[in-house]
């Protein structure tokens, strides 16, 4: 076993020049992924995952298949194949995809930077498809380019939010059992019906549970199952553990997954992977300043004031940007107060570009410029700033979106009680306004410029 | 059965001044209504619904029970209840809540004006909270302030997209067989575990069915069956169906109902519903012009281009603001040719101001300006417009979100080609605008002059 260091636990690593990053959250997946590894003896290239990934989307009533709907113009499964991507104990991912869409998958893994990925053709069912992945693991096919794995994970497609933790659970968990899957809860009490759609009987909710995936399973064991299944199986059957109990005789090993695990069926389940998504990119925003002098000044206050507001989400400096782009961060306010123009935000624009770090998520920008508009005409101002308009039609193309924000900032001294209470009024507003553009992320807002 | 018209079967019915309102959808089920009255020979206040509503939420994992979690700042049992409520022929609906939050519920009742909403307090299980609203219907109880209904809809607080239809469906099989539910298709295989975690068989997926809500009940049925329960039942069960079963030796109907029905459990859940609301109430939008006259100006492209580019949104003239008030349309869109002050829009706020309209959803409003800023110049433009800040200050107080769009629009003419492509442009990115106004629907953004 491959025990090179974890990825990230944070959304994603953002291309692959970041693979390797360690958070607090991988550290402590580190550590039980070293006693993971000594405690079951792994050897190289030990475990791989297979995605079957044929489906149609009928349930999800749009006419893409459910896996390639975007979510923030990416498709959603390349949110699945990122987030086992960054587990680098995972040496090699097989999807499984219909000939129609090799293409489509293709140009997926080469836009968004996919390594480790081998494609295979798709069967009629998910049973098939499974088959056929294993088929290019297994080292009796001649087709066969991989080495065949020790442990194989199988994933959904459509079943994004995996992490690291039940990765390495089941995996460990198939080790020892030969077979393991993430089960949930029961939400709704199953029944069965009778033929003429009558109540037969209900089933006890507490005494049952929903299997989710992934689940994992020692190569042999799965690929003998599915080698001596029936065509009915192939055709009919959607749970592979039932195969390995049916024909190798293995009892699965059930681990508890999170809520996070569910499978993308509906519309609504798109819209909640979006939120969720969005809400994960938005926890980190970096605050860059166009002066690292006065400690005094007004780009702390605001900085302070995001600090206050913004619950629960982590505002630093932008001291090392280098640092905090390689750290994921998302967000980026660009403080201006020494001028009006817009070199230190393009400054900001480029470096996000060189980082490749808006290949997988669109990053916010705000530009931030200050204004004492019972002095200075709030047009003349405005006419110069709104030059934003050009940069961010630029940045849009590489999935930037800048915005600006003009900040009531009084300089004339006569009444500084009220002035400071303005300033501070403005400060909370330009908060809110800044949180909006940062959750929502949405496209046709770029450009602007808004008046806190 | 009383069989007044039912409810429009858009979002919701914005207060109670609306109510009897007739869409296409409404008339459609209308007739499948009277079906259903003549058929079953119903008397009058012969549907009930109880709403268990005592869950404390512990699987969403925020300290709010999901009942009262916020969607658009207005609590989910809210929009169930209203979900209800604009069905005619339910007569009377019970919620059950517990002793804690029966100032909280009074509150929402209030606020969001419901009406035939009666509460009782929640028990300390699902089972119980139902038994307490039953026994509020029951003629045998002394503090029985109702009276007794012939069928009884169970439903759940936190299903808030249940339509008339399948309410429709229920409460007939009911009248029929003594019981109902509704039911969905597996989204999981479901499995048995054994002692040690590990798998013991799993079903058969095909077999099975999700018992989801409404339920619908022969008052005598379903409370015959609580009156002989037995304490073990009312502790750990959570099904109805099985009471009646069980007890009453009634074998319910299953009716299949839409995905829609499903039950707000995570977090995920709310990010769903909000986006599924955001959706339904940005499917009309409202075109008011500051002139009737001028077929040709740039006010009627803005309109062309709107239901060119927003695909699946109705926009409507507002020639009859009341009636598309009472069309329930919370996205207007007020178009000012001739002058550059807020006659116009300040017209169009007090009517939905005194429609009540925004009591339900925060109602968008966009106040359009017209601007050739090669000739006048933006900012002298703009400080006049930007009044629009304290315009949409008030506006928020009654949950309505204000907005300014200024479009590019060449009067000059020495070039006229290349001028109508820059307005179509401008037209084009103030559609854009526009639609993530409605869209997104984020107060953090009111006030603001976007510039297309």
């Amino acid at each position: 076993m491959e025990l090179g260091p974890p990825g990230g636990s944070g959304p994603a690593e953002p291309g692959p020049r970041l693979r390797g990053l360690r958070g607090a959250d991988a550290a402590a997946s580190a550590s039980s992924l070293s006693r993971f590894g000594a405690e079951a003896g792994c050897r190289a290239s030990a475990v791989a995952a297979v995605l079957p990934a044929g489906g149609s989307g009928e349930r999800m009533g749009v006419p893409t298949p459910k896996q390639f709907c975007p979510i923030l113009e990416r498709p959603l499964i390349s949110y699945t194949l990122q987030a086992l991507e960054r587990v680098s104990w995972i040496k090699d991912i097989i999807v499984a995809v219909t000939r129609e869409n090799m293409e489509t998958m293709k140009g997926i893994i080469q836009r968004y930077q996919h390594k480790r990925i081998s494609l295979v053709e798709a069967g009629v069912t998910r049973h098939r498809s499974i088959f056929n992945g294993l088929k290019a693991l297994a080292e009796d096919q001649p087709n066969c380019r991989l080495s065949k794995p020790e442990v194989v994970i199988i994933h959904d497609a459509v079943r994004p939010f995996v992490e690291e933790d039940v990765l390495l659970k089941v995996v460990t968990a198939a080790q020892e059992h030969g077979a393991s899957g993430a089960i949930r809860p029961l939400v709704s009490t199953v029944i069965s019906p009778s033929a003429d759609s009558c109540l037969d009987h209900s089933l006890e909710r507490a005494r049952y549970r929903a299997s989710e995936m992934p689940q994992a399973f020692l190569f042999d064991v799965i690929y003998d199952a599915y080698q001596q299944c029936s065509d009915y199986d192939l055709e009919f059957g959607t749970e592979c553990l039932h195969l390995a109990l049916k024909y190798s005789h293995i009892k699965a090993k059930l681990v508890e997954g999170s809520p996070d695990l569910w499978k993308v069926t509906y519309k609504r389940d798109l819209y909640a992977a979006e939120s969720i998504i969005k809400e994960r990119i938005s926890q980190k925003v970096c605050v860059v300043m166009d002066t690292k002098e006065d400690e005094e000044h007004v780009g702390h206050c605001l900085e302070e004031m995001l600090k206050t507001e913004l619950n629960h989400v982590k505002v630093t400096s932008g001291q090392d940007l280098q640092q905090i782009i390689l750290e994921q961060c998302y967000n980026f306010v660009c403080v201006n107060v020494m001028t009006s123009d817009f070199e230190e935000t393009q400054r900001l624009l480029n470096m996000v570009e060189e980082s490749n770090l808006s290949i997988l998520y669109p990053v916010v920008v705000i530009s931030v410029h200050f204004l004492d508009y019972e002095s200075v005409p709030l047009g003349q101002k405005m006419e110069k700033v709104m030059q934003i308009r050009e940069f961010a039609k630029e940045a849009k193309k590489r999935n930037i979106l800048l915005s600006g924000l003009l900040i009531y900032f009084p300089q004339v001294e006569n009444n500084r009680g009220l002035e400071e209470q303005k300033l501070r009024e403005s400060l909370r507003q330009g908060t809110t306004i800044i949180s909006a553009l940062i959750k929502e992320r949405n496209s046709g807002l770029i450009g602007q410029l808004l008046v806190a």
